[in-house]
């Protein structure tokens, strides 16, 4: 396995240790829970916490700090954490204002954190959670889960960070937070297979000159499987769905997210960047903040997904009000 | 070929419009020259510059900012700027107090720049620069053009930036920037080949279960082919040499950087951190600041390097002060 671990069964922790060694002045962990904390709790205000299954650094731990998330709880790679490791988190961040949970929409995520909800209320914490579902690639209209939460995740912890850091309530938050949920869309690509360590063989195959448009963060089926085509070609087919998705019109503003899955060069984020930049202005839609990088990947595959959250001038100040993070700063 | 890109022959030209489509706050091109600027001159402090063949992103226009480079030097994938282009950055940025290049040790930059730095002076414009070879894989004594520079010329950029922010003197600067050449070195490891675009092919092959040690961020040969080990032992491949020729002891206190090489997720990055962290504390080595992540990558290269910076405390205050550039903030 072409790897830098020492034991699979334990990659989820080494990584948080290597984390909190990077980091000591700001994070903490909490190591039986998998949880990494911001070293200093600030009183009355609302926390905020986040997680999922490990694989897809630096969501969610590195977005633990000031104006954006309190916690997160990292599973196993692609696995859930489990409800009493969320409760763990929830209790560690509670400071008097309430916890609200980001989580992204799969089934055992939605589970788990939601019955860390109800068990951190029997111990008389005030808790919310939103659910975040930006994957234009899955039509709402079909039977199944919904739609997967990937990369559009990061704008609802900057926006809902932003404003727990001003003070705001549990229930302002949470507004806000589903604000950001209903106004962004994602769609992502990818062009090679990763390997979940434990498994030690990728989990499904790409052939060498194609790509699948529209697949998940874990590797999940997309929406076409072609030749390679152009960048230009690419960003067209993950920007028209998302585009149409939010029925954005000429006038509209975004932030937009150009997102790697892993194992893309930035030299590739930038060129598909400047390919989104050409294509919203084409259609006269402007672009109020961007950023390009690995937000959301999944281990080493090699993809992208382009993220769109539409902009009021409130929201656009939350996502300019400062943060500080080790994955993203404003 | 497995590559988000348009064409093979605008890799960069296309790469630095999404990099202004990203920063249009903060950053600027000269369109001809392929230098990414500051978009703000600040008058009589000493501008750095610094470049080489692209392909290495962040490195180095991700550097351009507050605190790190005034303008960065685009050469084509993996091949040097021309005297012509680093000209024209010297002259975007000269802001009355002189330029200090900070070249990577390659035949072709040492000497493209030199150039540059003569024509800039016959234009009355002061021009010194530092050569950084901080790669230990390769022995000084060895009759070659020495060693290569590699991630450790970022504590360089980052350390003279900081002194040439605060208004020292060019020759304070250039005096520090080769104080820290002179405390960093670095070792790196490769677990797959990189394509450059235009060749449309892997340069070199490496088995699927193995990797080589030492090998240079073009892929240079490096001192050692052979089966992929645990992370602890490619550590410790990569450390002991550079732990030995900087002649560090128990009590020293030094800046750490592990390098991914762009297709080696975070997740490994944060396990061999975490390596490094426990093998120094194994020596009595402090470590006073650490950096985890792709700082100066290889296309789509799969490995790591370890970069050690000894420091007393005024390199210590100066890496610690303010920068705020696209890929590093403090």
């Amino acid at each position: 396995m072409n790897k830098i671990i020492n034991n699979p069964s334990e990659v989820v922790n080494e990584m948080l240790a290597g984390m909190i060694d990077a980091h000591p002045d700001r994070l903490a962990l909490l190591k039986e829970s998998k949880v990494i904390l911001r070293k200093e709790k600030k009183q009355n205000k609302v926390a905020l916490v986040s997680g999922g299954g490990s694989g897809h650094e630096p969501a969610h731990a590195g977005y633990v700090g000031y104006g954006m998330l309190d916690a997160a709880v990292s599973g196993n790679v692609f696995a859930s954490p489990s409800p009493d490791q969320v409760q763990a988190a929830i209790e560690a961040v509670n400071a008097g204002a309430g916890v609200l949970m980001v989580v992204k929409n799969y089934s055992g995520d939605v589970m788990n954190f939601s019955m860390a909800a109800e068990l951190a209320e029997m111990d008389d914490i005030e808790v919310a959670y939103v659910v975040v579902d930006d994957d234009v690639s899955i039509s709402k209209t079909q039977k199944n889960a919904g739609r997967r939460g990937i990369a559009g995740t990061i704008f609802v912890h900057k926006i809902a960070g932003a404003l727990a850091e001003q003070g705001a309530p549990l229930a302002e938050v949470k507004a806000v937070a589903e604000q950001v949920i209903a106004n962004t869309r994602s769609m992502g690509m990818a062009l090679s297979a990763c390997t979940v360590p434990e498994a030690g063989r990728p989990s499904f195959s790409i052939g060498e000159d194609e790509m699948e448009i529209g697949m998940g963060i874990h590797g999940e089926a997309g929406i076409k499987r072609c030749k390679i085509t152009s960048a230009d070609e690419i960003v067209q087919a993950l920007l028209d769905p998302v585009i149409e998705d939010l029925q954005l019109q000429s006038g509209d503003e975004v932030a937009l997210m150009t997102n790697g899955l892993g194992a893309t060069p930035l030299m590739e984020l930038y060129i598909a960047n400047h390919s989104v930049s050409l294509q919203l202005a084409k259609r006269g839609i402007a672009i109020g903040k961007t950023f390009v990088g690995n937000y959301m990947t999944s281990l080493e595959m090699a993809g992208c997904s382009i993220s769109l959250l539409k902009l009021d001038s409130r929201l656009k100040d939350l996502l300019n009000a400062p943060a500080d993070t080790p994955a993203l700063h404003v």
